[in-house]
């Protein structure tokens, strides 16, 4: 099969690979419809994170090929979202439903293993992992959506769950990344009355009003901690979902949450410095981390499927599987939000 | 009157004051029946940190002896426990649950405000400030209990409730002084099954037993780490109370923590540095601070009164005013858990 290779930073090409097979009796092989680049690929592209060389891409939809004797909730044909970690289902943290903290677990595209952009992925505990989608014959931009829920919307969700945003709550989201924008579309749909979203960018700017912002803030650092407290009768939010990861953005989100609130977090940690001491005199919270997608998506499908959000509009961006370079660049120079990659 | 007075580290003297008197309205004038010293004011006594010359003391009870024309809710003769912080109960902060962050409020004795190791105490917005204790003839343990709800048994369930512990967890808590045992005590009373109390200490390790702790961990550091994740499978506990406020202590509370769980801290943070990496790809989250002792106070009262929670047994060490810098001084040279001052 062909597949998607990572080769060092900004060495990204399309080579051949082993189909995959059936190894394990609980193994599934899917065949790829739709794959994307995320956000955290970036990290590595530009050389400023490690990453393993060889097959790369961790979110995806596709189809089931074949199964192995031991799989029971899942057919040859059945439409399935990955989350971006597989889950064995029977660990303690698996059980304690944080399945992407697995003891058994790991990341499609890495380490070696197939990736999401690529023609086939063997998934390992595809009871405990792939997530069947009913019903049959959806549109395109339903499955685009379908393929948010393998990563992006549920970090964003994972932000503003974390974050603890409830009705009538006036909340704000630092980072307009596709993350940034799924946790403006997740802080509305769990009823948040107000929601600010910080950014500068004219397209991002006109999606999140669509997924439910109802202030943009151009500013940053200082200068937007300031617009957001005069927005806020000097106060700050009720919750603040932190989507970026980087000092600077860390700053920002606890500049701006009001006392007692918490930030959810879900940037990988470049140069943070936790503001302990502030934390603790004004009661605020930290929490977040890597989503249990595997959690969230059986939560959040439905709402999918009946149109009610629509995650998949963080795709700006199309390539083939044969122009997946071009994928990564548009996303490294912002030209797009979010690039879809069709196997 | 006289009253306990701040003049540096170590200089702790008993001198005259002015007789505190209605100033606002909203005023109490309260003659104080038990103070004491509170872990955090071992801070100042040894010179680590800064506090402002003059009055201390910020926990007591004691009986109304005077109220300003809009009190409605006190009358004199009322036994009452102050919070360790006065609030105005109606801004933000205190409409939300926070009244420890009150913009109108400030802490007894400090910045020339009476204290609550002197022989009475002006309290400004005492409606909002003073619990009233229902009741009479309190007996001496009672009495000892509804002192510790002005802080340290507050503090303790604060630990608690910031963590989330629930009931039948297995938690753990950092810190054996009165917090880290009032902790304890409040992790028993959310119904935790199974609580690990780290101390080394003969004494404290008793009173953590009295109070509900099922497994004491002698060790310290990495060592203790080890300890408890031998204790829990190698999973770590599903709730971590941090009641001390080093960094050694952070360390070994986020050494400790289960996947998803949470750190609740209330110790005033000292060379802190958390580690927000581990934090993020683990799913560990941070809470706490001041704790809203205003907010605890009528919910732990009822089970004081019962005797079904006998915080007061913190206690261990006694004095009359006079003898104030005793209270200091077997605290810092950790002969007493906790000292008690009869005024």
């Amino acid at each position: 099969m062909r597949a998607t290779l990572y080769g060092g930073p900004r060495d990204i090409t399309v080579g051949d690979r082993p189909d995959p097979r059936i190894e394990q009796p609980t193994d599934a092989v899917v065949r790829v419809l739709l794959g994307c680049v995320c956000g955290s690929d970036m990290w590595y592209f530009r050389g400023q994170s490690p990453h393993a060389l060889g097959p790369i891409g961790h979110e995806f939809i596709g189809i089931v090929e074949d199964i192995g004797d031991q799989v029971s909730t899942l057919a040859v044909g059945d439409l399935v979202i990955a989350p971006f970690l597989w889950c064995c289902g029977q660990c303690r943290p698996c059980r304690t439903g944080w399945p992407s903290n697995c003891v058994n677990g790991g990341s499609f595209g890495n380490h070696g293993h197939d990736g999401g952009q690529g023609e086939a992925v063997r998934s390992p505990y595809a009871d405990a992992t792939l997530v069947k989608v009913p019903g049959h014959d959806h549109d395109q931009q339903t499955l685009r959506s379908l393929l948010a829920l393998s990563d992006v919307m549920c970090t964003g969700h994972h932000a503003a769950v974390s974050a603890d945003v409830r009705k009538g709550q006036t909340v704000a989201v630092v980072g307009d990344g596709a993350v940034g924008l799924c946790a403006v579309l997740a802080a509305h749909r769990l009823g948040a009355d107000r929601i600010i979203a910080l950014s500068r960018h004219p397209q991002r700017q006109q999606l999140a009003l669509e997924f439910g912002a109802t202030d943009i803030v151009p500013e940053r650092g200082e200068e937007a901690v300031q617009r957001i407290k005069d927005l806020t009768d000097g106060f700050g939010v009720d919750a603040v979902m932190e989507c970026v990861g980087t000092g600077q953005s860390m700053d920002t989100a606890f500049g701006v949450a009001a006392v007692g609130s918490i930030v959810g977090a879900v940037g990988v940690p470049h140069d943070v410095v936790v503001p302990i001491t502030s934390m603790i005199f004004r009661n605020i919270g930290l929490r977040g981390g890597v989503a249990p997608a595997r959690k969230y998506i059986p939560e959040l499908l439905p709402d999918v499927l009946t149109g009610t959000i629509n995650p998949g509009k963080v795709f700006d961006h199309e390539t083939e599987l044969d122009h997946v370079l071009d994928a990564y660049q548009a996303m490294d120079e912002r030209r797009a939000i979010k690039s879809l990659v069709r196997i």
